[in-house]
């Protein structure tokens, strides 16, 4: 496939409309499950560019699929759209967000743009294509439950074969592609418990229920399921982020409010960590005649890249930039719900460097300042479209002698 | 002193003035510190009556002072006028307060109108005391540091021999006088600390100090205090009121803060539960590596009454409503300043019943609703002249006589 | 009655004889519910000086009757008769225990031979004794469940009106009778807990329950009881005095054994403090998945003197030692079985100053080398006769004339 | 290389002898660092194959070595000699110990006798080898400092290029090989620590230091490291096997030990554990005011497997027996001293399966019933000739070819 020879020169020669495309979702940003210009614009652009077209997809999710000329498998490339309800804070940048309280600062604006770039090469190359390509523009991943699931009940992935996705990373620096093969990101679950007590006098315990000291006492007690319920082997954390009670130094508590956050890779030490949350918790108020009342909301589950699909992704990446760029990761703490399509079918998601120290983007993914090396989208870009390719060749005789030429 | 037998009937005649002035107070209650009516209202009514009057003593506190008609000692007798910031919430009540937000919820204005009410039966009698009567009206006695010190340095107590007071207290009915030798009301401190870890990642704990943990332990760690420092047969209390750490569930707090208040009845347990506290915050957070800030305030100390005049006022009280309504009570909690007036001179502070289930007095002092049974203004007004003449009949020889017949 | 005149001076005689007689017992100690020769020895003199007396009162208790003179009320005087587990470590002292490993090392030697004294001196003035006196050498009050309450129901206090007892007490010099109205000596209950979990590896901490931790937890959860669930003017106290768990390092404990006492004055606290007890010990281990098995010990009831006989010993010590060396004491935290006859009727019990810098007798109870001033059996008699001849006295009219003049 | 092709049946020509020499050393079990006559036997055997042999090598460390026929690497093969305090249990075994209390609890003696049959082999096929092998029989490897240090200092490894040994393994079932790249053995570290406050009165806890609470503090506290210093992605373990302190449920314990043990495989996680468990016990004993000490004792370092001889190896087991009996095994909580040796060489440690239902071979190593399935030492002794030789002729071209035949 000669095209594939000069992939490098055709997404360079389309960056200033990725650029010029993530600065105008960068200005304009949407928080999740309120996307409608974003997915508007997104359809139309693949509209232009011959792509089948469905919107509102799951709610409102945009899918491009595009057939190619040759007969094949179907792979799936994702991105997603949404923002954060964070103020833009970047000092003399002229395409900060114009929207009040709302900024895309976790970099869904360049996944977009980028994917788009996808979408206008692999249009070009459409005919070498021994497939069919299914761009997803999901809306909602910074909430649960996220737009992937309902994308997925919506038929989004309907004869899709194999998926890849990518998340552009500050904290690796540009030029860099992070990957392993299994777990990638954890699940994120979280809980809010209220403790309730008798408040009362600050100098008559004994006519109380005190729950400020239940939950003291709760916090400490969860501590011990990580040192001794988790296999050591295994990951778990309990984070309690935030704790509130009692209204007067001098009043005793009725009521103390404790919200965490939990996370795992391995369903069974999942499912573990709530069990012993609730009863710890449920057995410390019992102790000091307390009540609780406890929420627990599951989060997305862990993201679980598929072994032959790692690998893949691991040989392209090394093919693009190198095996010493090519870095094999840690598992990451944070999540997506991009788990839920490698739950349907095989695939991979990537972190694609995107930090540059000189150029000041350094700042951690939902800080006020952040912003990333607009290059990223280049290489993300081609890191999806030649996995893709890749994937289809493998699975198609027409097209790999050319291929093994390129 | 024939005057001493009808004194119950003189109290009755001019019950109806101290219900009308103890309700013009009321629908026009003043914060601690700021009180301007009730001092100049105060002061009007003593010059009138004879008294010679100092105001802004010590601040905002007023001191009338009435020369018996003999020589002989000096007497003091006690009333507090501040409001508290409460909103008053009682129902069909034609005097509840007129001023948002604040409320005379302790019952500071029935001391008040009690004690004008004690001045101007002073005033009639006036021939025939032995010795001089101070009435301080102090005001600030429900914020820390309380008119009483200030008031003491302002002279008020100079030339005093003996002194008494009274807190009218609806969890005792009406028709009952509260009395005990020795510790009547405790030392009433409070802390706050800070602590001060290093916020991050919620699934990242290692590279963060937590400092939910951190004050998790703490809060237990303080419990031990009590249950191992302390003599078991001494008081003291630590109640932690309020505590408030994190923003959000997912991130690890940078800093927890805690208040707390510490009750106890002698000085060196008071001291001691100082030390430990702070100890205990200081080790704490030192052992996971956090900060800590500690501020920690004195309030009130204890409450002590003198064993002579605490005989004295339970004699009186005895010879007023029998031995069986005058009750030899426990320890209260609850904190005074009146304490430091104990610390200069020997004197007794009683409490005395107000509350009437039928009338619907059954609010806690401080409640939104609290409201008394007005009677109590003639109970303390008999209690604390019959306490005053009392001390100065026991030592002045020329009205012993008419006395014992009385 | 003018034998009551030369009172102390008879004492003075016979004190030579109670020497004798305690270092007699001191050598041949038995332990409690053991006691054979001591009961024998004490019938013996009993049956020599006209008293009526029973033997294996409720065991191995000794009741001596003497009928007094004249007709009147019963008083009933106590001592108890039993030694400690004890090795005798006391040098140069030729009276040491020849008993190994037994020792009298709580004084119960001098209470029995100064009771012996006072049925001498008895026996003595018995024609003037408007009543009865019946004199109760107590087995076994060491030991839980002591023998005060199996002489109680062998009818050893059948037809008693009062009862006095004193115990000797190093921790007060010589010179000195502490007393007080009410509680004077604590409840001392114990408990003994198992925490049963599941042992293994000790680098496998999921595969387990740890029931060290599960014991951890629950010693500190312990502390709370007393910090949260005891009224601050209350006594009561939980200590841990043992704790056992494990046999290796490197093995997770499937057992972790916890022994305590629990020291309390009134009868509601003791039963909330066994309440909670069992409750914070089956909360935590059932919050770990620990199984537990709580063995609670009932030990003595709080020793209450009553009002009107403490009120009679405190002015019968004042007349002996004068009001300077006659302390009101503040409770103690051991216990006694003496409780169960104040149970029962109206006496008191007092703590007579054994003490002695100068001589060496500064060991405390229960200690190897424990000693005591010898002179405190003369305090202890004569404390002990006049209260039971004020209480005749006062009951009866016949010789009232008689004492006053004394 | 004709004489690898009938290895197996060369094996199982010497099984015979392997079994009479492991039930010979079964039954006479000598403890780590007391070893005598095995090292004897060892030499004995070695010297009459051929080998050079040293011997009190490090201590009691026996080294044979055999030169090849060719020039080559040398290539080092371990067992261990030693036994346990362990009585034996076992019933109906003719071979059991006829040592009171020592026990080979741990199959010590399968890995000798599986190398001395090891050991015959090579000599048999001498001039094929091309290179030379080090067969290490190591003294003392159940007890830290172990035998592997010394003997590396005593010159053991000079020259040697790669290393390998195994340890038979119950918990998998006979014809299993356990293999992992990198970390395979964990560190295990252990401490002492011994809390000391101070006794007295179980009814006065204010005039004592209760080290039990103390202590307890300080285990809730520990788990608070787990929780929260360690980082997720990590392994380690805090496990406090044994606690005793106290010697009477009613006095309050001067002194509680704590031992316990510590797992980690990270050098920084190591490091990070120790330093935090000698804060928090510490800062926990300061907070209340007692004393500690703290012995801490670093065990063997993690056993960390060369990623390519562990490659090697896992290709060697795989044409053994198969890819699917060739197990990737997570890492194992236990120590070795075989990580010594991997810390100046490349090498690599397996895991052989010895377990058997059906015999009744499924007790825990360390179990007083400990046995294995004896054909395990066929197993092993295939596994570290076949590693050896295939390290050689990598290294080696003049017999590559030969070997790539078999």
């Amino acid at each position: 496939m000669h095209s594939m020879n000069d992939l490098r020169a055709r997404i360079e020669a389309i960056f200033p409309k990725m650029v010029q495309l993530r600065r105008e979702f960068h200005q304009a940003p949407e928080l999740s499950f309120c996307e409608e210009n974003t997915p508007r614009r997104v359809a139309e652009i693949l509209q232009q560019l011959g792509f089948h077209v469905r919107t509102n997809v799951g709610g409102r999710g945009v899918v491009g699929i595009l057939e190619g000329g040759k007969p094949g498998k179907t792979v799936a490339l994702r991105a997603d759209m949404d923002a954060l309800p964070i103020q833009d804070e970047k000092e003399d940048c002229p395409y900060r967000s114009r929207v009040p309280g709302v900024m895309h600062a976790c970099g869904h604006d360049g996944h977009t743009a980028s994917l788009l770039g996808v979408a206008e090469i692999l249009a070009e190359i459409r005919e070498e294509i021994a497939g069919r390509f299914v761009l997803l523009f999901q809306h909602a991943e910074e909430v649960v439950p996220g737009g992937a699931q309902a994308m997925i009940a919506d038929h989004a992935l309907d004869g899709v074969d194999a998926i890849y996705g990518v998340h552009l990373w500050t904290p690796f620096p540009y030029g860099i592609i992070g990957l392993r093969e299994g777990r990638l990101m954890a699940a994120a679950d979280s809980f809010h418990i209220e403790v309730i007590g008798k408040g009362g006098h600050g100098g008559l315990p004994h006519t109380t229920t005190d729950a400020i000291v239940a939950a003291s006492h709760l916090i400490v007690n969860l501590q011990s399921i990580i040192s001794r319920r988790l296999n050591p082997l295994q990951s778990g954390v309990i984070s309690v982020g935030h704790v509130h009670g009692g209204k007067a130094y001098n009043i005793i508590a009725e009521r103390c409010v404790i919200d965490g956050t939990v996370r795992s890779f391995d369903p069974d030490i999942r499912q573990m960590l709530k069990e012993q949350i609730e009863r710890t918790t449920k057995q410390t108020c019992e102790m000091v005649g307390a009540q609780c009342e406890i929420q627990y909301d599951w989060g997305y589950p862990p993201v679980v890249n598929d072994g032959t699909e790692a690998k893949r992704m691991i040989k392209v990446a090394q093919s693009m930039i190198g095996d010493k760029n090519t870095w094999e990761i840690s598992p990451l703490m944070a999540g997506e719900d991009f788990s839920y399509y490698l739950h349907k079918i095989p695939g991979c998601f990537a972190m694609v460097g995107a930090g540059n120290e000189e150029k000041g983007y350094t700042y951690p993914h939902h800080h006020p300042r952040f912003n990333f090396d607009e290059r990223v989208m280049k290489t993300s870009a081609e890191l999806l479209i030649r996995s893709g390719i890749d994937y289809l060749t493998t699975h198609d005789q027409t097209i790999v002698q050319n291929l093994s030429r390129s």
